[in-house]
């Protein structure tokens, strides 16, 4: 693949009819019901009496996307192309940032921002940096989340910088709850109650916090079912774009 | 604004990791809240239990469009060049075919198509169709839609066409109850009082159907609250896409 192929010529900006402003680009259909529940986020979280005063929005959903998780554990197709690909029709399309509200595509993530040239609101960072934040401090939190995000360690990895320890389901309640149900919630069907068990599970052995660390999973559980606090990383990211293109930058 | 700006290399296509198969363009932002509920109701529509088989989408979401009312009627800024804008990005992205879930844009439409030359899937024409087979047949509808659309005279135009009568509410009930709605649901509140009591008074006029004709309409009126069906353009252009992706076409 070029990596000329999305350039457009210089004047396209110049173009736009209007003031160009921030354009917030999202590289979803991972699955498609998170990009929509994201993106319906997104609009819910910015202040805006008026269409006018929202953010302009571009948005690559490409289902098609070889399974991210297939790709980390059982040598599956790797979706980098995918994502390269789609982040450039995003670059093309004038985004000055991209968002993925998809957990387990973050773990390739790395590779995409690198050859595509536009920054990254991470959700992962900023969900480590919201957990760091919450206060009485919690120190330590449970994950529900794909098995490919759980293996590929993307959320240890950011929370042990934060000084935050990480318990994640034990493999029965990992297979035959979290990832059953995920399954469940892409094929359109909804199954609250193993959500529920497996995060209960989790506080069982002292998780102050849960992360709901799939897209799909804030679809399938309400906070308020628990003891403890449940953080969205879908929530997290849709502030954190909009501080972004209030000028906060990245941060 | 060159002709130009956005055609990209014929490789663009070639360079796609995958099949690429159909691409929905989605000109939105008119206003973003029923943006994310068309993509929502074409996610919820079309048959599918893995992520993998979910239609491609592309999403440009641009809610600085000026107010296609005010320009229909208020001699307010045009729209078009945001929306020819909008549809370029889309076709460069790959769209084959482009919906536009805003009734008042449609006005502004043809001029769109003839410059961009990708087919769009009409809205206003596809509900009219729909209309058109209810069984057993229905000859007077009741339209709540923006004063731009009611006077651009869009869905007259068509249901004429299929021998059905419109009646649109009467100019105090358009301003005080119907555009007061509008306004009050892009502001993210509700008032589901105000659409009910103004599509009861079409039903009071022997409308036997309610065209809830405003993308934002939708979300602040429920159909079971009416003696008579409330038929959703937004939903009816969600199947007319899938079912031209699936290989029925434009029809």
């Amino acid at each position: 693949m070029s990596d000329t192929v999305f350039d457009l010529p210089s004047s396209r900006a110049a173009d736009y009819p209007g003031a160009l402003g921030p354009t917030i680009g999202v590289l979803g259909g991972m699955g498609p019901a998170a990009t929509a529940d994201f993106y319906a986020k997104l609009i819910r979280a910015t202040p805006a009496t008026t269409d006018q005063e929202h953010l302009r929005v571009i948005i690559w959903s490409d289902p098609t996307t070889p399974d991210r998780t297939r790709a980390l554990l059982e040598g599956g197709t790797d979706p980098t192309p995918w994502l390269v690909y789609g982040a450039r029709v995003l670059a093309a399309g004038g985004a000055d940032v991209i968002a993925v509200p998809c957990n387990t595509a973050h773990a390739f993530l790395p590779a995409v921002v690198e050859r595509v040239g536009v920054p990254l609101v991470h959700m992962i960072e900023q969900t480590s940096r919201h957990l760091a934040a919450l206060r009485p401090p919690v120190r330590k939190v449970g994950l529900l989340a794909t098995t490919g995000t759980v293996r590929a360690r993307l959320y240890e990895t950011w929370l042990a910088t934060a000084g935050i320890a990480l318990l994640v389901p034990d493999s029965t309640s990992q297979a035959e709850e979290v990832m059953a149900a995920i399954r469940s919630i892409k094929a359109g069907k909804d199954d609250r109650g193993l959500l529920a068990r497996a995060a209960r599970r989790l506080v069982d052995r002292d998780a102050r916090a849960i992360i709901a660390g799939c897209t799909e999973i804030p679809l399938g559980l309400e906070t308020g079912q628990l003891p403890v606090p449940v953080v969205d990383p879908t929530q997290v990211l849709a502030e954190a774009v909009i501080a972004h293109a209030r000028g906060g930058g990245l941060n």
